[in-house]
C-alpha cells in the first residue's frame, strides 16, 4: 500500500501539502490546550480535491479534521488522534457575485468573515455576522459551529443565513445542496444538520448565504446601569418598541470593564459614571423614512425616567461608535492579558438573565470564595460569556475549575438554557454534555454521526466522544 | 399474543381509542387522494400515554401515522400500510403562560395555530405564523412540516420559530429538548431536524415557540400591476425601503381572481382595474414611532411613478384589510370549486419569479395546450402555488398530470430552487424527489431515518419509500 502521506503530497503539490515545520502553525487550538502534530495539512484548491482527499483517508483509516480559520474555543478544529490530517480550505476562497434581486450569494468556504463584508459594500447587500474573530473565521467553520455573535438578536445564528450547502460527506461522496431558496421543504432539513455539526459529519466547501439591504442609518448608545435586572428590564422595553431596528444588544460588567482599561493601551471610557453593568445598544435602519435617533433618545428617556438607565452616551460620529463596540469587544483580551481565565459560554432565557448572574455568583463564591467574575455578551439573546479569573492574589483556580464548569451547566440546564451557546462541544465541552443531557439526547447524537460517518473518519472525538459505543447500538437497533 | 387493538383500547379508553365509524373522519386526506381505513385513531392525553403507544406499536410491529388537523396537501397524515394506527394529538391542547420577558410559550402539539393566536392577544404577543388553515391546522401539524406560510419571508417558517422540542422517539424513549433558547449549540442541531419530519422520525409532543411582540400598526394595500416582473421589482424595492416592516408580499394572477369571483358569493374586487398580477402588501411595526402609512404610501408613489402599479389602495379599515387578504386567501377555494385542479408548491429565488412564471407557462403550454394557469402565492419569498385547470371545455387533464408535474419539478430545481416549497413531500412527491435530487441526497436522507426509526415504525412510506434498500445500505457502511 501507498503511503497515504506521500499520496497526498503528490495529489496535492507543494502548496496544497504542508508537513513538519510548515504544520506547526495549525497544531494548536486557538486557547493552546489542545492539538498533536498533523500527519500533514492538505489545502485544497476544489471540491473535487476535497473529496479526493476525505476518500483517501476514508480508505487509509485516516481521520480527517476540517480547520477554517481557528479562531474556535473548545477545541473542535485540531488533531488529537495520531495520523489524522488537518484540511484547510483556506486556497477556497471565491465570493459569487451577489444576488441583489433575491438577496444571497454563493460562496467557497474558506472565505474569511470580513472579506465578504467588503466584498459586499459596493453592492449595498451585508451578510448580517459578526462577531470578534471576524477578520480571520472562515465562513466554513462559521457554519460548522453555528456560529451566532453580536447580531443574532435580530439576523439569527449561521443555521438562519445558510440557505443551500455544497458538502464532501465521509465516503468521499460530494451533496450538491447548493439551493438558494428559504422555502425548500423537499424532505429532511439537511442544511440545518451540517449548521452546527463541526465538521463530523463531511466537509461544508460551499454555501448560498442570505443577504439583508445595507443600513442606511445607524444609531449607537453606550450605557451605565445599576444592575443586570435593569439592564433586563430596558432590554424587555427595547424589543417591545423598537424591536424591528435592534441589531445590537450587548453587555459588560464594570470588573470586566476595569480589567480591559488596564490592560489595554489608548481604550477608555467616555461617560462620566460606571456602574454595575454597562450596554451598548445599536439600532440599524435600511429605511431613510424611519427617525432611527429619535426612537433611540426616546428609549433612553423612557430607561432613565425609570432610573434603570444612570447615564449614557450616542455616538456622534463613526469613530465613537467603533469605540463604543471596542469596550465591548476587547473584553475577552483584557481578561487574558490578566492571566489564568475560566471561560462559560451560558444561554438562558433573555427574561433570566439577571437571575443566572445571581445564582451563578453565590455558586462560584460557594466553590471558590474571592473569584473574579466577568459575565459579558449578549443582552439580546441570553448569551452570557461568563468568564472568570481567580481571586485577587491567586495564580489559578485551585482546581475547582470543572466542580464550576458544572454547576454553572447544570445552573443554565434547569433555567432551559445551554452551556454551550454559540461556541458549540468541540472536544471540551463533551463531559458537560455527557452529564447535562439526556442519555436519549446524547444517543439520538450518536446515532446520526454513526449514520454518515460509520467509520469515525471525520474530526473523531468532537461532539460525540464514542459514535459507536455498545450502548448507543444494541443489536436489535432499538436502545 | 394480546391483540393489539384491543390493548390499545383498554389503554386509552373510549375516548382515547377510535375505531370503526368514529376512525372515519381521520382517513382521508384533505384532498381525499390517500388514506385507508387505520386499525384505529390513538387519542392519547399525555406524553408519557404517546410513549406507551409507540412503544406497544413498535412491539407488535405496527405503523404509527401522527395527523395533526389533516390539512397538509402532499398525504402525509394517513394510513397506507394495513394495521396503521393514526395518532392524533387533539387532546394534548395545553397552552403555557407565555414569558413576555423572553418571548417565548410552552405548547402542547395538539393546540390549533388560530387557539394560540387567541391565548396570546392579552399578553400583547404574537406568534407570526399564518397559513389559510390556520383554523384547523395544529402546532405539531406545522412542525412536522416545516410550515412556512404568508408571514415566512418576514418571521422565518416553523424551523426558525422553535426553539425547543419534546419528541416521542420510535423506540417510545422521549426526548426532551424543551429548552427555551435561540443559542444552544450543544451537538447536533435535533430541534431543526424533527421540523419537516413528517412525523417519520418521532412525534413531537410539545414545543418551546418563539413570540415576538403584537404590531402597534399596520399598514395594507392591494394593488394591480401589469406582470409579473413589475411585482418581482416593486417586490425588491420593498424589501430594500421597507423591509423591516414588511410582513405579508403577495400575490395573486388575473385568472385565479376571476374564479374566485366566479364561484365565491359576495367576495368582490374594489379596484377599478385589473392587470395580470395583483400583489397584498402589509406593512407591521410594534414601533408606535414609525410612520406607517407614509412609507407605504411613499413606497406605491415610487411604483406608479415608474409605471409599476397601475392601480391600488390603502385598507382604510380592519374590514377592508380582511377583504383585501380573503382575495388571495381564496385563491385555492376558487380554483378548487372550478373543478380539477393540479397542484404545484414551487419556490425560486424571488428575483426569478417573473422568469419562472414565463418559463413554466411555456412548459406547461406545451405539453398540454389550452392547460389554465394559475400562479399565486409568496412573493416575498419566491413560493409560488403554480395551480392549474383543465383546459376550458375540458374535464380533465389528460393523463399529462405527472409530465407537468416533472417538467415544472426540473425548472425549479434548475433555478436553484424547489419543487415541495412549504407543503412537505409526504407521499405525493416521492417520486419527484427522487427523479430531481441526486442519489446522495436521497441517501442521506434514508440514511437519517434507518438511524433513528430502524424498525420503519413511524409513518412509513412518508419522505422515504424504502428506508433501509440495499441500495442505501451496503453491509460495509459506505455508498
Amino acid at each position: 500500500m501507498t503511503d497515504p502521506a506521500a499520496a497526498l503530497a503528490q495529489m496535492l503539490g507543494p502548496k496544497g501539502w504542508l508537513s513538519g515545520e510548515e504544520a506547526e502553525p495549525y497544531r494548536q487550538d486557538w486557547l493552546k490546550r489542545y492539538g498533536i502534530a498533523p500527519l500533514g495539512v492538505a489545502r485544497p484548491i476544489s471540491t473535487a480535491q476535497v473529496a479526493e482527499i476525505v476518500t483517501l483517508c476514508c480508505d487509509a483509516g485516516m481521520n480527517v479534521v476540517p480547520q477554517g480559520g481557528n479562531t474556535g474555543l473548545c477545541g473542535g478544529a485540531v488533531v488529537e488522534r495520531a495520523g489524522g490530517i488537518i484540511l484547510s480550505l483556506s486556497r477556497m476562497a471565491a465570493i459569487g457575485e451577489p444576488d441583489a434581486a433575491s438577496g444571497s450569494v454563493v460562496v467557497d468556504a474558506g472565505v474569511i468573515l470580513s472579506a465578504l463584508h467588503d466584498a459586499l459594500a459596493p453592492h449595498g447587500l451585508v451578510f448580517p455576522m459578526h462577531l470578534g474573530a471576524e477578520g480571520s473565521a472562515r465562513i466554513g467553520g462559521l457554519i460548522g459551529t453555528n456560529a451566532g455573535g453580536s447580531h443574532a438578536l435580530r439576523h439569527g445564528m449561521m443555521q438562519n443565513l445558510v440557505l443551500g450547502l455544497e458538502v464532501v460527506l465521509p465516503d468521499g461522496s460530494i451533496w450538491n445542496g447548493l439551493r438558494a431558496v428559504q422555502k425548500d421543504n423537499a424532505g429532511y432539513q439537511l442544511r440545518k444538520l451540517f449548521c452546527g455539526a463541526e465538521g463530523t459529519l463531511g466537509v461544508v466547501t460551499r454555501a448560498v448565504l442570505k443577504l439583508s439591504p445595507a443600513p442606511k442609518q445607524r444609531a449607537t448608545a453606550l450605557l451605565t446601569l445599576g444592575d443586570s435586572a435593569a439592564a433586563v428590564a430596558f432590554g424587555t422595553y427595547l424589543r417591545g418598541e423598537a424591536g424591528e431596528f435592534l441589531t445590537g444588544l450587548e453587555f459588560f460588567c464594570d470588573f470586566g470593564l476595569s480589567l480591559a482599561l488596564k490592560h489595554l493601551p489608548g481604550l477608555s471610557f467616555p461617560l462620566e459614571s460606571r456602574g454595575d453593568v454597562h450596554v451598548l445598544v445599536e439600532l440599524t435602519s435600511s429605511s431613510t423614512r424611519v427617525q432611527l435617533d429619535d426612537i433611540l433618545a426616546s428609549a433612553l428617556e423612557w430607561g432613565m425616567e425609570r432610573g434603570l438607565i444612570l447615564d449614557g452616551a450616542l455616538a456622534m460620529s463613526d469613530a465613537q461608535r467603533a469605540h463604543f463596540w471596542r469596550l465591548r469587544e476587547e473584553q475577552p483580551e483584557g481578561q487574558r492579558l490578566e492571566g489564568e481565565q475560566l471561560k462559560h459560554d451560558i444561554s438562558v432565557p433573555v427574561g433570566r438573565i439577571a437571575e443566572f448572574i445571581d445564582k451563578g455568583q453565590a455558586l462560584c463564591q460557594g466553590i471558590l470564595p474571592g473569584v473574579r467574575i466577568n459575565p459579558f455578551g449578549h443582552l439580546g439573546d441570553g448569551n452570557i460569556h461568563y468568564n472568570l479569573s481567580p481571586p485577587q492574589g491567586e495564580a489559578d483556580f485551585a482546581g475547582k475549575a470543572p466542580e464550576i464548569a458544572q454547576a454553572l451547566a447544570a445552573l443554565a440546564t434547569e433555567m432551559a438554557g445551554s452551556f454551550a451557546a454559540e461556541h458549540g462541544l468541540g472536544r471540551a465541552k463533551i463531559v458537560l454534555a455527557d452529564r447535562n443531557r439526556s442519555p436519549v439526547e446524547r444517543d439520538l447524537m450518536a446515532r446520526l454521526k454513526h449514520a454518515l460517518d460509520p467509520l469515525n473518519t471525520m474530526n473523531p472525538g468532537v461532539i460525540i466522544a464514542n459514535p459507536s459505543g455498545k450502548k448507543n447500538f444494541p443489536m436489535n437497533g432499538i436502545s
